[in-house]
């Protein structure tokens, strides 16, 4: 993409209403716009990363067998009053509206209730289960401060994903399994090796939930972590009792804050029971079915990606979620340049994994600016000087120094 | 994908609260669930066609060098008072909820009144301009009825584009590219030679609006079509007057019932100037931005399309938005044939433009009525009968016989 025709424009000055760091970064590189506090708009470049963010997790999720479906944001009131969640008691951040006839209706903050009625509908035997189900849908929760950024969103992305099986070992065949999908996720985003597996407190059916916390001064959560066992207890069960449950030792562990990037729950019958989920088993009787859920913030892991890997220069996207692999900068207006440019732009746009182009009349100081503040993965310079010495000038965006490469070194080192 | 793992089914009768013919047969093939009226959940099958509908629409906004954004759904009271718009009498099917502070937000029914106070950071000279920025993402509006199934929605999916030009000629010249693409987008979902343009009130700074109307029973719009001159009017705008200004005569028209697809509007100044979208010209004079908006309902074509194109055994998806091009399906368990089908399903799967195997234990009514009732393209038999010929049995939806292919025949034909 040609800069010269992207809308956004990057800013100098933080936004005097930001308070974080992943917003105020996000924002001056033209990534997103703030509506309201917690509710972003996603500009070409930060929907470009938040789709990258999506298809990684959709790719593991697909890769587990998992189907994708689009549940609705719009709630139905007596699915809810089924298993005591439309409660404002029981659940405090509601979003709930009302149809013309004045039906009252909530805003999607989780989808346990539409999930396990619909698939009352059809499953009925033990040969339709397991299952796996997931989605990737806007949630909206009525925080009372959202003052984080991408961290803690009245309306966000989540990946949901749902587990229907047919007796408690199958159930924990599955749970592990999504746990595993989701170290390859964390992996893939370049966060596993500052994501850990946390304890924390399971409701109902299960002693323990697990979540997935990546490390950072940012994040809202405090976890106590033993890096050698890389195993970490949420604040909420930090207790004696659970220590010493879990092997933990309290001198062994560091107190950190970090991020909630993915969660994972046995929900056991809590759902099934209400809503009416049941199958016959091979022995013909009618059982409940066993869920679990599993939660994975998109838009959040945007922000904490921003949070990691940002310097005081600006955003570092890892390869991956990048919205361009590449940030070809022209320097200088020469004929020769702009021929150059231009044909290695064709060249790249085609083979280098998404070029944007800087193609507007700045200095190259505003240039080297802005690419640093948006973050792209290469910097690529053809200027006078370059052509003279007929190579090209390539930086990475996290190293000191560029190096000289010819044509096919680095059409190869870019493929 | 196998359809003895997709948790949806099929069903024979139809479902009771259900008027409309699109939202039944896509209820019974298994590609929605209904919530409440005018919301549905997009299943395994239904997903598929939508992000296929989603992706013609897409391809065509950037061909036209359209920037892809989202928008959120809160909104904020504060912009919309700026243009009158925030009232229930103005807009009469807001959705309307509060923040935990008692602040009144809406939900998202059109985006111009963001996406303008957005562009108004950005957007400073004429240098800036033009822009065509859009967005697909779920639209809410509390309709008072909602019995079209996927032609009406309380939530529904839409691809809104909007326009910002210099003067009145530069967006003349948006608004034909746009119209263009619309035809474009119409053709490729195989709608072509169904949908027309046609003349709506086109509110305070136009005279005309143009929709795009598509001929079907199930539409709730009436329309004056000429066939010969492939034009039409709408209702509201059906007097001598008009017609005279068209050069239409009423002898000439015929009055029939059809869905609106698409719309196309000039909006004049009526955002930029009262959230302050202005530009300064080439002689340094500041001026308001012209704007238009291009609507296009992504579920609602899903209907439009089931409507148009079902016949009495189910489904017909045109190749382009169908949820997969092969159904393969099996006939018997004997080890020649489930390895010849899975073989196929192997290959078919890499080299097939997507595959659904019915690898289930059902008889061969029971198959081929899914068959028909899903609707995918080509219909796929291996059976001891076509193993014995050698030949792989291919029908496709619409036409009446089979036709044996070998095996360089059958990849040749569905690559």
């Amino acid at each position: 993409m040609r800069q010269s025709q992207l809308f956004t424009k990057t800013r100098r000055e933080i936004p005097a209403d930001e308070e974080s760091r992943n917003a105020q970064l996000l924002i001056r590189a033209g990534f997103v716009h703030k509506e309201m506090a917690g509710v972003y708009t996603f500009l070409p470049l930060g929907l470009r990363v938040l789709d990258n963010i999506a298809q990684v997790v959709r790719e593991e999720m697909n890769e587990l067998g998992a189907q994708e479906i689009r549940l609705t944001t719009l709630q139905d009131k007596e699915l809810w009053d089924k298993t005591g969640r439309w409660s404002d008691v029981v659940i405090d951040d509601w979003f709930k509206t009302k149809l013309a006839n004045q039906t009252e209706v909530g805003l999607g903050l989780t989808h346990e209730e539409p999930l396990t009625n619909l698939l009352s509908q059809y499953v009925n035997s033990y040969k339709d289960l397991p299952l796996l189900i997931y989605q990737i849908q806007s949630k909206f929760r009525n925080e009372l401060r959202a003052k984080s950024g991408l961290l803690r969103g009245r309306e966000f992305l989540m990946k949901d994903l749902y587990s229907f099986a047919r007796n408690q070992k199958e159930h924990d065949q599955v749970y592990n399994q999504v746990a595993k999908a989701y170290d390859k996720i964390f992996k893939r985003l370049g966060l596993g090796d500052r994501t850990y597996r946390t304890f924390a407190s399971g409701g109902s059916f299960a002693k323990f939930s697990d979540e997935f916390q990546t490390l950072t001064e940012a994040g809202e959560d405090t976890i106590y972590l033993d890096y050698d066992k890389k195993v970490a207890v949420n604040k909420e069960v930090y207790t004696d009792e659970v220590l010493k449950e879990l092997g933990l030792k309290r001198d062994q562990l560091n107190e950190v804050k970090a991020a909630e990037v993915g969660n994972i729950f046995s929900l056991g019958t809590k759902y099934s029971k209400p809503l009416g989920l049941n199958f016959v088993d091979d022995n013909g009787h009618e059982q409940n079915v066993i869920m679990g859920c599993y939660g994975i913030g998109i838009s959040r892991l945007m922000g904490v990606i921003a949070e990691c890997f940002a310097d005081d220069k600006g955003l570092v996207w890892p390869a991956v979620v990048a919205p361009f692999n590449v940030h070809l900068v022209r320097l200088g207006d020469s004929p020769a340049v702009v021929k150059a440019a231009e044909e290695l732009y064709t060249i790249l746009t085609k083979n280098g994994g998404g070029v944007l182009y800087d193609d507007r009349d700045e200095s190259a100081g505003t240039k080297f600016a802005d690419a640093d503040l948006i973050g792209i993965p290469y910097r690529l310079v053809i200027s006078d000087k370059t052509l003279e010495s007929k190579k090209y000038e390539l930086k990475s965006r996290t190293g000191r120094d560029a190096v000289l490469l010819n044509k096919d070194e680095l059409l190869k080192k870019l493929a």
